[in-house]
């Protein structure tokens, strides 16, 4: 059997388990199995042919493979595609359904790492904290400057769409901030959950003029792709602010674009971009100073994520060799089903 | 009467009510009582002259005013020291007692400002968030290289040196977090108030040897001035991160330089400085790149925060026009008390 493992380049920085030199450790233990692993960086022509005669694709939202018709159809022994992390949406699930290929994902993996990423974000946007960093660097001491920016979190609304396990979480880590917590999601939690979230349920339109920060943690599919367009961020509170780990398409580029260059919101810190890896001249990248806190997709990527991660891609795998049926929540698309 | 305001100039990029030109709406509620009010940046001779016949100063520890014996014996006419702001280390206590001079500040004003910088500053160190940012600004994609110094705050051990209302209110914020709390401090809490911040007691030397991330949350004073010194430091764990919105002299200037660039700890991220504002070549502002995520002395300096001061100097000032005493929340030295 044949495993393909798509991942990020190494880095002379140091040494991580889900690069695609290291592959989360699954070198020794597919050899140990008598089983081929390749590992490959490439997400382009070299890819299709590597995955010809693959069985198992291992891909990855921080460096994702995309995976269409024209591609799926090339593969045509392909069984298994595992995202290691959370976020299958790099994979077209109708066409994955239609060549019986099995989509999983590592849920729960790093559900906590989005969730810190998540306060952080809020914080950093919230308290002005890039540009008070940046003065710290420039010699400067404009205390007037970075303070007309910054504010307490304390006794804001914020908003979380979605309230899955990493909004929940994330709700459950902004409690402790004496903040009123509105959420949307398409099912609605019970009382009690509610209650020991800190959160009440909304509709998204209420949510979006109430909340001066929001915070999306939903999965990208059909209903979600740029849900925030240009309406959607016109109608939020002037000087709102926006953190988004979930995924760059739930955001229209250009108009988040303009919302800023306005002044209309006050910031966006996004972990999340489309396409990924972002090209070097993606707008989000110069968005305007002092109104940005952007990272790379890292939200998920901690070194405990990783170990997560390593572990449910292995069990996967054992699964998958074992030929007995991979764990139910770890399946995103599962022919077998049907 | 004259009072005298010391802050810093104002900016362009923002009016902030605590500059220098705004000196917290000052202006109106003195002159319609009659009394004179000076604003100015200046902390050097030009400040010496004004305050020779001035009877209240009004400075803040985000510019302060450093009042000792040479500069307290040429004023001759003050009677009231407020600081905008917590945290009154600027002004020597035993020459304010000689003198005859009352100290106070605005407690409470600013701590849930402060105990929400400390939980930003905490995530930005252990999640890697400046090198993820400035991949995000530069144009790259290094996952690896960010992945490689990212780590989750869950499960961690978090020790807070003093737990007054800073340090019991970043307690409560970092309780959603799922880590190990410990506390040192010289007056131990309750069992109760422990078992609701979710904080353990530890002689000092435990929490340094125990704590993957130090948060340092206690006044400047005899005790506390290089607290953090060589030998402290070096107890700390390897790879551990420091935080300090408390004061910059609480940690030894250049031992600090020396254990990031040894690698001994991971991070540090401090807002305070010694002195302030600090030179442009403090070598606190060129610390090791991705081992700091430093901020301009601004945690305290929320607009938020600024009403909040703005409220207890106006309630100050007018206890002392009508020959009332100030209240004694606020009182740091009472002469009268003696």
């Amino acid at each position: 059997m044949k495993v393909v493992y798509v991942s990020y380049p190494p880095s002379d920085a140091g040494d991580v388990p889900a690069s695609a030199d290291n592959a989360l450790g699954l070198h020794d233990f597919l050899a140990e199995r008598g089983h081929e692993l390749v590992t490959t960086t490439d997400t382009g022509e070299g890819l299709d042919a590597e995955l010809s005669d693959a069985e198992v694709l291992i891909t990855t939202p921080f460096w994702p493979v995309y995976l269409d018709e024209d591609r799926v159809s090339k593969a045509s022994n392909l069984k298994l595609v595992i995202t290691a992390g959370i976020g299958s949406d790099h994979t077209d699930p109708e066409t994955a359904q239609q060549h019986g290929i099995t989509v999983a994902e590592v849920t729960g993996s790093n559900v906590v790492s989005v969730a810190e990423h998540n306060v952080l974000q809020i914080l950093a946007l919230v308290r002005n904290f890039v540009p008070a960093h940046t003065e710290a660097r420039d010699g400067g001491w404009d205390v007037a400057r970075i303070a007309a920016g910054s504010h307490d979190l304390e006794g804001k609304t914020v908003g979380i769409v979605g309230l899955g396990a990493i909004g929940a979480r994330t709700a459950l880590r902004l409690k402790g901030f004496d903040v009123r917590m509105l959420y949307y999601a398409n099912h609605r939690r019970s009382a009690g959950e509610e209650a020991s979230l800190g959160v009440r349920y909304a509709r998204l339109d209420t949510l979006v003029a109430e909340s001066d920060v929001i915070c999306l943690a939903l999965p990208l599919m059909e209903g979600s792709q740029a849900l925030f367009g240009p309406e959607r961020l016109k109608a939020m509170k002037p000087g709102a602010w926006l953190v988004n780990t979930a995924r760059g398409a739930i955001v229209d580029r250009d108009a988040l674009v303009e919302a800023l260059e306005s002044g209309h919101l006050a910031g966006y810190a996004g972990d999340t971009w489309y396409p990924q890896p972002a090209p070097a001249d993606h707008p989000w990248r110069s968005l305007p100073e002092g109104r940005e806190a952007m990272t790379i997709h890292c939200s998920g990527m901690t070194l405990e994520a990783q170990d997560k991660i390593a572990e449910g891609v292995r069990e996967m795998l054992e699964a998958h060799l074992d030929g007995r049926p991979l764990a139910d929540d770890f399946l995103v698309v599962d022919p077998s089903a049907s």
